[in-house]
């Protein structure tokens, strides 16, 4: 059966894993020490455009954030997110088992909306009796969201502007970030977010790697003693070359861009399949995932042939639900999606 | 530079990398549902003799230790172990990240003396008053241990009598589990692993993998809902795959046994060359770490040429030192090391 | 100045003082082993006609909450309340620093809505898959809530129905429930309380004592070595007489009820005060606590004389205000009051 | 019975409870904002000589030693002590709870020795690669200790001196600290203890109070928004007026001093009544606690007349016992325990 489950349905991009294999009998330090990981960190800094960063290996997403938020935030502070968020609905609970309680702000379309950050801050900071509350000393955000959306540069430049202003942290998810770069309707680069973000993760797990998250922090943020504060919370990986390798690979000659910009162009084909069926989208998403809505009858018959998420069921009894395209979805994928559309209409 | 610093120096056994090549355009679902991560635990169950037990898999061993030793602790237990025990000395207060108190018992070679376990469960458990305690609630080892070396049958037996007897959990850390149940010196086997502990890993990162670690749950053991608490403490993979095909080949065709049984053979032949000539050894290790004691003058001339551990100094200045075979170790490896303990001695 | 900026500004109730200078010199056992304590434990469960249950008495109301929702939960679950539950507002994070993730449902005057909480579990619950969400395994509501508001027995009846029908606990802050119980317009016995909660707390804190909350548990519900969870959340008292003799003498010949029944007359009159002027009120309180409009210029005249609290800005600029009445709010304090809105209103 | 059980079994000082009688009808503002608790704060910084510090009150001593270590330590820091330190051994893992590592180093009489501390921090901070550690950030230590033994100034200064040496902070646990401040045996007064230690606390409850500890910081160490750190940690009472209330009325006069002193003398006669008998003592203690040595026999004859504690079994047989002697032991209560001592010889 075909699937658009999810972008990590398949293994490692070839030049990913190819690289894995030539390098698998040299003998390295362990620990993210190694040669390859200090390569990648150079590359990746040089693409952030941000020399004086750090980068930092991590194995997931969720384990990424639990680990960035926990070690950054003080006693008093907890993370605002929206109410969507990846780290508030579906990491089971991560950041709160690691102490830190989130703060959800209201979602619009998967973002949290800079003027009411800025409202809910000064509100917040602007009187000094709030001890029994947790102040909010970080903004999370994913980019793309978890419904495809991305935030625009002006949207960004706010975001961070209410940051700084504040005293708080500007952390963003970036699991699907090579997606949200090459989109064709971003103006934000790279170098954007490495300038206005305190810290952000470059996803490989769902963008041509087998596992593996690059944080990047802006220069002075990484904690002291980083490496610690991973091995307390199991994210420090023994075989961390498993981590460098893949990262060099895919910082080599583009490669991780190519990736993303691949990919855009089969969702964009994708979302051409279902639109020029008549189908309605639940979220206008110009990167990876599109959530197209389904009538209860195709829902039924379309999975029988395809694999495919529920998202949620609307009132009229029609369901959204989540095409994935990830970085080895094919023309014979896609050909195989449109002949089980015309079936389903049968 | 020739290394022996550890086992994890290189990357997976090849027939481990094959299969991961093999499978990489695969379509499969993520976190740990897939077909091979189903056919792993069968295998792994099949192994252990214990086809109603249950199979996790982890990504790293600190990890696992945490949240196996977390997940199935009670609120008022803690976990009983050797001082020098792993999570106790080497894993940056990981357990205490999860809110366990680790209980050290003292250390006899990397071992807990199982009378004196029972001695100490005697006096807690003989009275009734000791509310202002933690309770010992599971007892963690490692076999091997961090010295390399062995609890015999009847040790383990007499273990896993006291915590039967007191009502806590045995669990068995086996990150380097293939080497002790391949060394020629000991009486203990996978079955008997599964048959005395309550909860214990097979090392898959020291033994042949790029990454992971297998859980093995005795039958009920295994809480409700274990994936949620994966998630909760950032370790599930979302591509679960990556964990499930290394662990299908590890435990196909008696290959994680074969890797076990060449490295010790290859640790013996190592042993030798230093016994030859002359050299003592810290404990009498029978797997792959070998405790070495170098004096200052030879531990400086070595370092020039050879990767190694430095473990501790003793008093009359000589060092203690690791080193290590792994699963890629090999007999031009082993040369190099006599010709670099013969350049040193000149 | 006058104060009515909260029901904890003055210390215990005569009677209750009395009792601790009487029994001052006893010699008497630590952590609530005493006499008093057990004597205290059996008076309120005949109050709550609940003769199997069990009770333990701990400071405040925030280590209350704390300590009984992370040491009745499982590793999965989390605790659901109104947005503006206590915990999730007001407690800086403690539900979190116990590693419990608080999930929020939309606020009814401080009240969960019973549909709204039945309509969320069945979808929670109805499809197996949310192994990446928290659980809800918990219901926290305060009553009266911290809008002063009151479930209907018929609201209580519905929320523990949805509890017991998923598997959850229901969870009664009873911080203020003596002026809860006391009030003119409930239909809810302390007998109903303790029959539909799994666990409950009275407040003695603003109910009379100088700190203290008993809680009460269904019988079962009350986890194991409690005492070790108190101890390890920092909430056990060496002195425990001192929260034992307190209770004891709340719980004799009604005087607990009689503190309640009492604040709510002087509430009653206090809102008189406010209604004849021709104030508006923010929310319907029939218990101690009064929320009063007032506009930004007698805010500022009136903060002059009397002590009250801040509670929100309303858009039109009006200043919603809190004036709390307690145990020891005098007919003297009232026309204080009344003068000073007089001397406002000039 | 008479009861020599522990130094918390009567309630408090007279002179303490008559000012909270006084004070009861006081409208006083929550949280430690009150004037009693400013008053209190300046009275003892004055004792302490140490007007720049500051003071915040704790309701007990587990609690205060929770809150001081978890929200002073660092990510990556545990906390140094005694292995039959209290926070080690009887605190039922509250600093684990709270996320943190305790580093047991060897036991002297209940005290570190500071010539351990030196080697032990000089190994672990003279080497820059300790990443899977535990760092140690924190010196745990209790004055008098849980044997009633106390530090010499000349400790005191040593044990400083590594602290400040290697950027870890000093933490006294002064639970009992005014027997120990008025010990004959010592020569540390309370502005030694202010100047050598970055934080300490002056014990309450074992010392004229009905509860409560004071919290005392060297200038610039209590960190920011610690209200909101001891209300996470559910340790923020609303009635802060019970705290600073009896703190106040226990500086002054110096009540605090008077109450040690009596105890001291007290403890002196019941020593004697011991020793004159020919018993034996574990522990040579100058301070508020008798560690008295019984045979088999008269410790099941005493304890049907007197109420002691069991401290050990030793392995002869006889049972170490402890004596306490609190505020309140009076000439009546010696002479009952003297009467004892002479009938269980019979």
């Amino acid at each position: 059966m075909i699937s658009f489950e999810s972008d990590y349905i398949t293994g490692a991009h070839p030049k990913v894993l190819e690289r894995l294999v030539q390098t698998n009998l040299e003998q390295l330090s362990g620990y993210g020490t190694d040669a390859y990981c200090q390569r990648a960190r150079e590359k990746i800094l040089a693409e952030c455009e941000m020399p004086d960063g750090d980068v930092e290996f991590l194995v997931g997403g969720t384990q990424a954030n639990a680990v960035i938020i926990s070690a950054l935030l003080r006693d008093w502070e907890g993370v605002v997110c929206a109410v969507t968020g990846h780290i508030n609905a579906h990491e089971a609970g991560a950041p709160e088992f690691a102490g830190v309680k989130v703060l959800p702000l209201p979602n619009h379309g998967g973002k949290i909306d800079p003027e009411e950050l800025e409202a809910y801050c000064a509100g917040f900071y602007g009187d000094d009796n709030h001890e029994h509350m947790v102040f909010p000393g970080m903004v999370y955000i994913s980019h793309p969201t978890e419904y495809g959306t991305l935030y625009t540069l002006s949207e960004l430049t706010a975001l961070s502007a209410t940051c700084r202003k504040y005293g708080m942290r500007l952390f963003l998810d970036g699991a699907r970030l090579g997606f949200g770069l090459m989109s064709r309707s971003t103006d934000v680069t790279l170098p954007d977010v490495a300038r206005l973000c305190d810290v952000f993760y470059i996803g490989g797990t769902k963008v041509g790697a087998l596992c593996g998250e690059a944080a990047v922090f802006a220069p002075g943020v990484k904690p002291p003693h980083f490496m610690n504060s991973m091995k307390k919370r199991g994210a420090l990986l023994a075989k961390g070359r498993l981590l460098g390798v893949q990262f060099d690979a895919l910082f080599t000659d583009g490669l991780y861009f190519d990736i993303g910009r691949r990919a855009i162009g089969m969702a964009e084909k994708m979302r051409e399949l279902f639109a020029s069926r008549g189908y309605e989208f639940a979220v206008d998403s110009p990167t990876n995932q599109q959530f197209v809505i389904l009538d209860a009858d195709r829902y039924e018959k379309l999975r029988k042939d395809v694999a495919f998420s529920f998202w949620e069921r609307l009132p009229d009894g029609r369901v959204v639900t989540r095409f994935a395209v990830g970085w080895s979805t094919s023309d014979e994928d896609l050909a195989a999606l449109a002949a089980a559309l015309d079936a389903a209409e049968r």
